[in-house]
């Protein structure tokens, strides 16, 4: 009986792991070399985790099941919420600011495309306990320190940045009641995503007055920070927020990782929980959907029933980026098929029992040994040493009987030696 | 709103995280030197997969979900079926004999108790294509490999093994009717985990005829492969599979973890799914469920829609490990807290832009770097440096201005030099 995987996941067949343990590994050495230790959480969690504030987008997509006791619970879609119960858990005990980073398998009944599967990996960095801005700057600097590690350099990525706190002050400042600015986010988020008129015929819908919604649509088009005064009169609160997202371009310029970075108002983000600074990371090229993205939720924490922590962080998924290092050519340089230390073969039968023995120890030793399983000529032995890439082949033969040595041939040059077979161990431990 | 953890599930903090990658680490490790490859699936799978070959115990204990369109799916319970489907699939491509493995979340609705979660990580070892039985000693070899390579020698740790195609063959030799092997299969399994009255109880409901129990339960008894012949006349099939056995233990004795292995014919594996030998590894003092075990499964990928294919393996779970490594106190001596290349602190305010300059270009030069967010006096940020466990203090100040020099401070010495900016990223990138 033959059964297909489920539509939307991937298997990963070695060649195909080798990309996701690279692309994994990459993410944990920098944030690691960031200051981030890692943590994880369960594959699921109650459903109610996800109804508090992960957003409709989200809930609609959750892979939802019940536990032996008739209890709800749900695969993770994202590990923002089970990070928030977990840091909430150990609140007193933990020393801040809790820098923190974890590589997620996550899943989401979205229909599968070119870069959205139903089963993926995600990078995730968060600062908990740090209100300045500085902390914003070190999460997007932390993801532009992994992009360069991997060869996406100025001209391939821009990282565009705005502030939900700047968009909601000045929203206010125009005249949109704080009631309406959470649905308002969900059209503007929108913006780039549909054709113009599209979005002007959504924002007819939200927005009745023609002055107000007129200022809005000014003020979405404003191309950089300064032109944001020029759309209305901003209130203190507005000002506040326009001089921090000043402040964080400072940050990232003293990081010298400006070049990479933009301000963009249309950046909102879906999720419904960020409050202050957005960013979201986009191949400079393509048409692709964002590589990542990230901001400020600093009310999380107490939806989650903690204290009101300050956090920042960001999300970055293995699909469209291992497309985007695909393309670029970023992925076969990097990547090499595994190879084995010894290849162990024998001149004759008799030393069959001998070469599984010697294969064992090299183990043993902490090197890579292979061995045919059925005993075949030297030639054809030596056939498959090199088929499976073994960086060496230890022949035994008579050589060990009569003078307990090894002939060792290095299958690059093609050279032979001989070793003393307890010399040969001593140097293989060291 | 405070929402708990799911029952049976494990929240990795930092500490615990690290102790999870030691163990996934050297379950690595010990795979590629022993010439494996790593792949993985998908964590859930169309439920049918695993309602054809896995055994009641595995089915009932299921998380089962559906996907949008109504399909039935299941959280992975073991990897195994996985593993005959992505095989299955590119059959012809694959190089013969396939050498796999994996460390797969998996997730089990059991009761939760010491050892036994309802999720969990478990490090599978396949050899596909090999029907001789050094293949299934390579893959006791391998458990062994790690086992040592963690401390656990021959007297903390056991392997107990014997063969289902010895079992079937001597119970048909008794006069067992082939149909009835399977579930006497699940009764023998029970042997060693219920009071010995219960199992008679249970042999007498399944083998009604006194003389054939009584052969039964004789054979059961049996301490060693040569005795197994004086329970009854044996055929050439059961003969077969005793030599077959004993080249089994000559195999490991060559390898040299002869001293880790005994034959206990009490071992039968819950799964189904097994054909020749199989193994258990226990714990030698305590009275835990098994760390892991394993066989023969040569039907499996014909069961799974493909040709019939020799198979070997094995599973280890991360949960019984860990408890055993912890009572043995091998966790704490291998594991230390994270620990920071620099704390980058400046000795005034003036020069905290340039603290985070310097802590940006250290990341990116490779090494770990982090500093305070709150601008303080540099007593407090040497004070932060040590509770960070940094092994080094970069200390900004005027001579930097000045000299273009940075203050490197060793923090286990307390000795301090002055460095060349340039000179010093000089010596750490290289």
């Amino acid at each position: 009986m033959k059964i297909p995987p489920v539509k939307g996941t991937r298997d990963f067949y070695p060649q195909e792991m080798a990309v996701r343990n690279w692309i994994i590994d990459g993410w944990k050495k920098v944030s690691i070399r960031n200051g981030f230790e890692e943590y994880d959480g369960p594959i699921f969690e109650h459903l109610q985790m996800y109804q508090i504030k992960s957003g409709d987008e989200i809930v609609e997509q959750l892979f939802s099941l019940k536990d032996r006791g008739g209890r709800d619970l749900a695969i993770r879609p994202e590990i923002t919420p089970t990070l928030a119960r977990m840091v909430n858990q150990q609140i007193n005990s933990l020393p801040r600011p809790i820098k923190w980073f974890s590589v997620p398998r996550l899943c989401r009944a979205e229909r599968p495309q070119k870069g959205r599967l139903r089963e993926f990996f995600q990078w995730n960095i968060d600062i908990i306990g740090v209100d300045d801005v500085l902390a914003d700057a070190e999460v997007i600097f932390c993801a532009i320190d992994y992009l360069q590690s991997v060869g996406l350099g100025v001209n391939n990525v821009v990282v565009k940045i705005s502030s939900r706190k700047m968009l909601a002050a000045v929203l206010r400042s125009i005249g949109i009641a704080e009631n309406d600015l959470e649905s308002l986010y969900a059209v503007l988020d929108k913006r780039s995503k549909i054709p113009t008129d599209s979005f002007v015929e959504m924002l007819k819908e939200k927005i009745t007055d023609a002055d107000i919604r007129k200022k809005v649509l000014k003020l979405m088009d404003v191309k950089s920070i300064d032109q944001i005064g020029s759309c209305t009169e901003l209130s203190d609160a507005a000002k506040q927020s326009i001089d921090e997202l000043q402040r964080l371009f400072e940050f990232l310029n003293v990081m010298g990782v400006a070049d990479f970075c933009t301000f963009d108002i249309g950046i909102v983000r879906g999720l419904a929980y960020y409050t202050g600074i957005v960013f979201e990371i986009y191949d400079k090229s393509g048409e692709m959907r964002a590589i990542g993205g990230g901001g400020r939720y600093d009310d999380l924490l107490k939806q989650f029933g903690g204290p009101a922590i300050p956090a920042t962080g960001f999300g970055i998924g293995d699909c469209v980026l291992g497309i985007l290092l695909e393309e670029k050519g970023l992925l076969s340089k990097q990547l090499s098929q595994q190879k084995f230390d010894y290849f162990v073969a024998y001149t004759d039968e008799q030393f069959f029992n001998k070469a599984i023995e010697i294969a064992a120890k090299v183990r043993l030793a902490g090197k890579s040994a292979v061995f045919g399983y059925k005993s075949t000529n030297l030639a054809k032995q030596l056939k498959q040493a090199s088929t499976q890439k073994a960086l060496n082949c230890i022949i035994i033969g008579q050589e060990l009987s009569e003078k307990n040595e090894l002939v060792i041939k290095d299958m690059a040059t093609g050279q032979q030696q001989n070793i003393n077979v307890d010399e040969f161990f001593r140097q293989i431990r060291s």
